[in-house]
């Protein structure tokens, strides 16, 4: 067999800002380089699929299917390829039948030549409905492994090198068109890799591809010894976007094998002046970027093993649960969540629903909260993973389940009832094409929100406006300032941090007031007297008068000031974060802890653990609840998460409605005793 | 020959820190983990030489020699290992031959075990004197060669793989005990590693060291085909100061070989324990950081070849100069330099040489400005480049040189006279021991200044103090609150931006002022008018008053204000940047531009091109002097530049010291016509 040049799939646009930017890039930076990139001669251009679905519609306020036709026109040489969850498609379950059909169907139609199919946990049969779909559309289908591991090189008794060569041959048989191997984690090493290829090039006849995250800083290693083991296509991104957790970068390897065998023929100059424009446009979204370490790699993946993007998905779902101190508990946590549910592979969803239920096992006790996700995996919805599941663990989790207590042995979906007539029945009067039922279909909260922003039924908000060149200027110029000493603060700022003034009655009597505190709440009765009053307080010029300023100077006001009840919520907000005692200082009397007084009910609260959006009450005001129950679902970490009432009780309020987003400790409901 | 598990050199205490962090890194900082680091089991540590001896007396107020017996107090197990620039030691000249002994027998006592030489122009002759020297003193001789290429793989009719391997064998005959590739700017493809380390082994049967810098982002492929070529050490850091233009990283390169017959052995959890450390201090240091890229490697070398080192050297004199935009012209310019230079390897100090050639070409036209450092390479004093030079350019350089317009042959230190007993008359009654007289023969300069530090004859400016970290934590909170919006600009400066009041004489009569104005001293009186007095002027409150503020304020002081003439000098420190007309507006009327009125005469400036320290005068006051007759040596950029009159003139006025620090625009003398 001849030896072949190098083929190079592209990710920049897709996998490049998924790795190190949250995938915040926007579709007008996109359509800026897309036709440059097209004259590259890469293989393909990977710039669809993943979270460029998700993203968009819940940060971006873009239609991904506009992106997608719109690159498509830009992009006439090089085919376009999608990333594709098998029957999770782009999102994080699995989905029924017609609704994987109608969505091939639609990417094909809207412009994706080539799609990578793969499975969280490798079950083939969840490659069936989508393969059956790019066939009947004359697309390729490219079915990739979840490469994974339980030792530190390949081996042992799951991830060894028999299983993923039969793997390898049931995808062909199943009429794959190509074969990837999908090191989503970094982990590979480079003997591994060479071995690998090197038998599956045996194995199969099928063009092999070569997929590896850079994370723990082996890919480029890696990749090499893919390419000499016979590797026909590899997975790079443009340098600005490449390395860290991201990939190789295209660059060095074009040199490195420029005048091999495997030259690959790309033109450096071109690839450099493509990476400026990468450049240029990165400090929008430089916010995004994980700058916690010096480090460029994550040497602790070596040990733990988990991909990178699942990592930034702790890291920053840890930091937005105060928790981030936290994060070595959850690595420990993961590979004993991992065997307890059958060694599955660390990919999207099953990172996910591994790792935050890792994380809520090290935040709230073990299995004390499970997701609506894990209930399912442990049901067999989302397919057999490779190792039986821990018995006693899916017992727990399966206790009370809605479908059913007993897991199920068949392919996930055909457990599943056709979604797409009820999604087109839910948006009609909303949806105009296939393309917005399916954004229904897949994400029914944030969909049906974006479908509203789209065609003008609600105000997006503000934070889904892009950032500009000149806000990061102005940002610098900011920052510049600041660490020259040229600013200060804000002189109201500096006299009084506590701005408490507004639960003080400025003219006598006794007022109540509902305070939260530690998850209780207290009715508390507050008067003023004369020790409490602010002493001195500081005049703002009004140039410089703020909001806050202006609160700190109403006790002065000789005017009565009108106080009406505040909510714990709105006390949170007000104090600042650094204020020790923000509640007590100011109030001169505790009257009684209990029973109620004010104009809400006393009890227990649930609180919301990390922030999120209201999938749904499982109760309402007036039903009784036994401690466990699940009171509210809250979507969170991308997951629908079940908060159980602490207590028995009768539900005393509810707090939020659907779809509203919460913040972490904010009170969801209520239940009295 | 058996296979031998790969042995791992640490430099994460010497080019780590240079490459990443302009080697700001403080003994402290080491000497707190050293100890741990002795305990890997690293073939040896890299942790002195290299700009480890400047930067510490230049900017630290550290004394190197203290640095080196502290840290073998506490490596005892792990040899320490030096980089040489062969007669160059740690400077950036070739040192005659007593001072080399002197200083390889100090290093040696100091606790030095393996001595890596290298030479800029791989010049053999250089290594002799301290190859001897460290053999006397039984130390490990490691010669290193440096790679350098003229086409894009190794090859064409100056680097080519016989010019290595002859090379190799000299330096085995000259007795070296190991033998180094070393590849500073990471331009060596993985598939010419593995060649050249290939006909190595072959060809000497000395150890093979392989050192790549991650510049281009090859480095990590480069290195493992070297091992899989029978390299038996290689170079890499602690996975925070590594990759960037640093070095591959250890821990993937551990995870890569485990299992395998070169599997270095080490424990990565102990390195992992280890990187920490660093991540916990590296925030102290991250002023000194390149954050200009999203990228973290340059695939620009990949083009142009232009060691790391070079580049953020290249980078920040552009920057300080003013002229980072023209980088681009620089990087055309090398080539150009380095071919009429014989092509050079770009090393240390032949890079600075080249690098700064090509900038001052670049801002002042080709060979108009040359620096003392180019006539003393052209002479021969750095030794025979591989290629002959440029006769023409050598001809311009060597026109008057002090040591005669004919180039010599001989090995450079045999010209030069023993330096020693001159160094040590001159420290006479300040240095301590032979460190201290080293330390000046070395840096005459900074030295003499440092030691005036160390010995408390001087106090060392205040930023030569560590940064703590919790410098950072404040800045980090000032930085916070800026970008959140809570800081505003002190009053006072929004006001009037241009404090030209000191030149303004508040009670009649007119002064005479001499304006420094682009490059011309222009005699100015200056007569107070109605008009020019600032209006409104904004009174600050004392607690925010800054010096500016008070300045601004006194126009509108009743009582009259003493005024002095202003040096130009004060003018340009006082005016902010961005200031657009800093003399014009306030000036009420031009008497006559010549002639000189006031206190100083008028003429030709000789202006500072960038910021430096002044070496000498070549001149003084009442010379005669010729238009490009060397009137000023400023040392900037780590390099000796001659400044010439731009005029034929009598020298006028002398402006600084020896030893003085100027900044860019300086007037450094003034030449009369």
């Amino acid at each position: 067999m001849p030896v072949q040049p190098l083929k190079i799939t592209d990710l920049t646009l897709r996998d490049g800002h998924q790795s190190l930017l949250a995938t915040r890039m926007r579709t007008d930076d996109i359509l800026g380089i897309i036709g440059d990139m097209d004259q590259v001669g890469f293989h393909s251009m990977e710039v669809w699929g993943g979270a460029t679905f998700d993203v968009p519609i819940r940060f971006l306020n873009e239609d991904p299917w506009d992106r997608l036709r719109e690159m498509k026109k830009r992009a006439t040489r090089t085919p376009l390829q999608m990333l594709l969850r098998g029957q999770n498609l782009v999102g994080y379950r699995n989905y029924a039948d017609d609704v994987v059909t109608a969505f091939v169907g639609h990417a094909a139609d809207c412009g994706v030549d080539i799609f990578r199919v793969f499975d969280a946990v490798n079950d083939e049969r969840n490659f069936e409905t989508a393969l059956k779909a790019i066939k009947s559309k004359g697309k390729h289908a490219q079915l990739a492994i979840s490469y994974s591991l339980t030792e530190r090189v390949m081996g042992g008794p799951v991830y060894n090198l028999e299983y993923y060569v039969e793997k390898a041959k049931t995808f062909e048989d199943m009429g794959a068109d190509s074969f990837c191997i999908k090191d989503m984690a970094g982990i590979i090493a480079p003997n591994d890799a060479y071995t690998l290829v090197k038998a599956l090039k045996k194995a199969i006849k099928i063009p092999i591809q070569f997929h590896s995250h850079y994370t723990s800083g082996m890919a480029s290693m890696s990749m090499l010894k893919a390419v000499e083991a016979g590797a026909d296509i590899v997975d790079t991104c443009l340098a600005p976007w490449a390395l860290r957790t991201s990939h190789p970068a295209v660059e060095p390897m074009v040199v490195s094998l420029t005048g091999t065998p495997r030259d690959t023929g790309l033109d450096l100059h071109q690839l450099l002046k493509i990476g400026d424009y990468f450049e240029t446009i990165s400090p929008k979204y430089r916010d995004f970027m994980d700058t916690t370490k010096m480090a460029v790699i994550d040497t602790a993946v070596l040990e733990h093993q988990v991909p990178g993007g699942m990592i930034s998905n702790l890291v920053s779902q840890l930091r937005e649960a105060g928790a981030l101190n936290r994060i070595d508990e959850v690595y420990d946590e993961i590979p004993r969540v991992r065997r307890e549910m059958g060694f599955p592979p660390l990919v999207t969803p099953t990172s996910q629903i591994v790792g935050i239920q890792a994380v809520q096992n090290v935040l709230f006790g073990r299995y004390k909260v499970i997701s609506a996700q894990v209930k399912d995996y442990f049901y067999g919805l989302y397919g057999r993973p490779p190792m039986p599941v821990e018995p006693e663990i899916q017992k727990l989790a399966l206790k009370g389940y809605e479908r059913g207590e007993v897991p199920i042995t068949v392919r996930p979906a055909d457990v599943l009832k056709p979604e797409l007539e009820a999604a087109k029945e839910a948006t009609k009067g909303i949806a105009r094409d296939i393309g917005d039922v399916l954004t229904y279909a897949l994400y029914p909260q944030v969909g049906l929100r974006f479908l509203k922003w789209k065609y003008g039924l609600e105000n997006p908000p503000a934070d889904t406006k892009p950032r500009t060149l000149e806000d990061v200027k102005r940002e610098d110029d900011l920052v510049t300032k600041a660490k020259s000493g040229k600013l200060v603060e804000k002189s109201a700022e500096k006299v009084n941090p506590v701005p408490t003034a507004t639960l003080i009655a400025p003219v006598g009597g006794l007022r109540h007031f509902n305070v939260h505190l530690d998850g209780k709440v207290y009715c508390v009765g507050v008067e003023p007297t004369a020790s409490v009053a602010p002493a001195a307080t500081y005049i703002a010029p009004p140039s410089v008068a703020t909001p806050a300023a202006q609160l700190d100077s109403k006790p002065l006001s000789p005017a009565p000031v009108e106080i009406k009840p505040v909510a714990a919520k709105a006390i949170e907000q007000a104090k600042p974060a650094e204020a020790p005692r923000p509640v007590e200082a100011p109030i001169a009397k505790t009257e009684a802890k209990l029973p109620p007084a004010g104009s809400e009910p006393c009890g227990e609260d649930v609180l919301a653990p990390m922030p999120g959006v209201i999938l749904r009450y499982e109760v309402k005001v007036g039903d009784k609840v036994k401690s466990g129950d699940t009171v509210v679902v809250l979507e969170a970490m991308k997951m629908a998460i079940d908060l159980p009432s602490t207590t028995d009780g009768t539900v005393a309020a509810i707090k939020f409605g659907v779809g509203d987003r919460v913040s972490r400790d904010d009170v969801l409901a209520i239940i009295a005793p």
